[in-house]
């Protein structure tokens, strides 16, 4: 069955340069089509024609998309979706000047979410979910990482895992999910944190690889979480177990967690707030993804990552929601793009390759999806205007008017 | 006819102490009832009484709304949404380090708009603003301010207006149009701005009041636009022909402005992104509110209005989008309240203030609407939640479930 997606007024198709992908993408490197119209054959794309070549060849199924424009899906590759709870009143405190100490010492913050993920059983973190990626969806989200890591606990990661395995099942779009049981050591490990670790890599690290519950394994790298020995003790033994790594790090305080990271080959970095300077060559053609979260600086009102050195440095950068009830209580992808490009000087196009092709990278999915080259999954939004930079422009509105997964619409905006 | 909206989690009223308002509302000044519910009686709020208290009433209809909550409409009380033209490609390029004096230099700017505005009929104008207000009123929005401003002739500043007058005919939500001739200078005036100033006051402003096309006249004082001298001449006609006055004004530069508005008893002044320490104390006590626009300040990633300041000096704060194609290219106003708070460090009692009351007062409307006080307009919004701080903590996301304008259901979310 060959469908064709006809006359949109822009194709982006993001240049990869067949599979090497481009680091630092600049100003028109991502490649815009016009009169062309998109084939898409048995899920993946088939062919980029020009309009004064489809003659009068037949086809199963022909979309009328005139006056729109037709980008690779976006792919969100750092979230926490998988959450309970809320943390709105303690955002409430927050902003009239309660301090976070207080917070945390009224059993705010982390805790919080943690308490409530253990109390939430399997079925209701499913249920929870389900709306969450359906609003991914209706902007044109067409691969989603989710991570653990508010379980903390044999039963609760795992728990979290396997809500996880049947959003998987349930879903529409890909869901890559991510081991995180080194966020925070939990409330009972406080004081013995060796314990932690030795339950994470001989217990839990184990029995997720066996039952290949997660793609990635994850930690955070963080004076409040963990230091760099401890990541690297867990980084070993994931790395035996053949998981390919993630690690967030450099969001407070620089540790040690990015070159422990890049001693391990870790696929992806991601923070970066408080890089430095001396440490930018390290990720310079390197194929480790450094993964910008400006949704945190904005939420958490500090520093953005240095953006542009990174990309000027021909570092890969992509970008995410970060999507979390305490740092980032964003799931809106566009708003991230715009706050980048407006916030930490991306230009658009930059800010377009950093959540398609560069994050596809950060998940390890580069060959299949992230751009539209012929061969590729075809995973695409539509926008709802003549003219790209639209995604970026209107700030804070959702310009998707369609989501296509695998060839199939998943998502079309009510008129 | 009575209807009773029944039983929502919250609902909160925004204390006005009769016809005061509150200055800077502080933690908890604004007032939440739980366990109550609201009567209305033909399109104004005829009570809030508590749910035992219901007893075997009879209404003419019931509206169950268990599970969410009421807050009073709320008010963009700064907009140019009477604009055509895109200015996306220009911020494309902005982005991709293009100077603004490049762009100027090839037509762009705010006289990319006029030269649009001044290509567009009057029904062109309206078809344009219908799918905006419609976007407004879905986060319910029920009072918007239009200024005119992109025509800077008679004949298009009045097409403008004579626009925003059948806007007011066909929408559902109360339209207030402001005449901003003197936004700046039009390019055939460039070298005779006494010649676009006589215009103004003794052709332009005299039609305007005498035909009631606008409530108020505004201006821009700044560098690029018009100095204090020529505001001065200005508000001396608009007064005199009984037009009450806002200023833009100290956005990029202290050139007298805000002197100038306070002499003429300003109803606002709006923008203060470099308001003068030493100027809070004019604000301080003052009846003219400080109208702030975070969303320019995001959009151009420049500093904020002093905010915390102004509330700790006992100034009047509302709070607007702006939404304008040029400086802030947000018709969000839900993420302006969250930039508000996150960025400026108000609260949200303090946000929620500044887009309902406060801004009810920038417009001369506080004792019509801005809060749910027995005898105003039934005019509501109502959030798909329980608990009122979601509406700033769903960051880019659209909590808003129900639009009430003077009493009747003009827009309910689909499921």
């Amino acid at each position: 069955m060959i469908t064709l997606f006809k006359n949109p007024s822009q194709i982006i198709t993001v240049e990869t340069n067949g599979l090497n992908f481009k680091r630092g993408i600049s100003m028109n490197a991502i490649s815009l089509l016009e009169n062309h119209s998109l084939l898409i054959e048995d899920g993946k794309i088939l062919d980029l024609i020009p309009n004064n070549s489809l003659g009068r060849k037949k086809f199963d199924q022909i979309i009328d998309l005139k006056d729109k424009v037709i980008l690779p899906g976006l792919i969100d590759c750092h979230t926490h979706t998988a959450f309970a709870g809320s943390r709105s009143g303690e955002f409430r405190e927050r902003l009239a000047g309660v301090s976070y100490e207080e917070i945390a010492e009224k059993g705010g913050g982390i805790n919080s979410t943690v308490r409530s993920v253990r109390q939430s059983s399997l079925e209701d973190l499913v249920e929870l979910m389900k709306p969450r990626i359906q609003r991914f969806i209706q902007q044109g989200v067409t691969t989603l990482e989710i991570k653990s890591g508010y379980g903390l606990s044999y039963f609760d990661e795992i728990k979290i895992l396997k809500a996880l395995d049947q959003i998987k099942q349930w879903s529409a779009i890909t869901i890559i999910p991510t081991f995180l049981g080194a966020h925070t050591f939990p409330p009972e490990y406080q004081h013995e944190k060796n314990g932690y670790i030795k339950l994470l890599t001989e217990q839990i690290l184990p029995y997720v690889a066996q039952n290949k519950l997660a793609k990635f394994c994850d930690g955070f790298c963080e004076k409040t979480a963990f230091n760099s020995n401890e990541i690297d003790q867990i980084f070993t033994v994931a790395t035996e177990l053949g998981l390919p790594l993630k690690l967030h790090t450099e969001q407070f305080n620089n540790i040690g967690g990015l070159e422990t990271a890049l001693k391990h080959n870790a696929t992806s970095v991601d923070h970066l707030e408080v890089l430095a300077d001396t440490d930018i060559q390290k990720l310079s053609k390197s194929e480790t993804v450094s993964v910008l979260l400006p949704g945190v600086s904005f939420f958490l009102n500090y520093g953005f990552a240095p953006a542009r050195k990174l990309i000027e440095n021909d570092a890969i950068v992509a970008l995410a929601t970060d999507y979390n009830p305490g740092s980032s209580h964003i799931s809106n992808l566009h708003l991230i793009i715009s706050m980048a490009c407006i916030s930490m000087g991306m230009s658009v196009e930059e800010a377009i390759s950093a959540v398609t092709i560069n994050a596809a990278k950060a998940l390890g999915l580069e060959n299949e999806v992230g751009s539209l080259e012929i061969g590729k999954s075809a995973d695409l939004m539509v926008l709802d205007t003549t003219e790209f930079s639209d995604l970026v422009y209107f700030v804070g509105e959702n310009k998707n008017y369609m989501t296509i997964k695998n060839g199939n619409i998943i998502y079309q905006k009510s008129e």
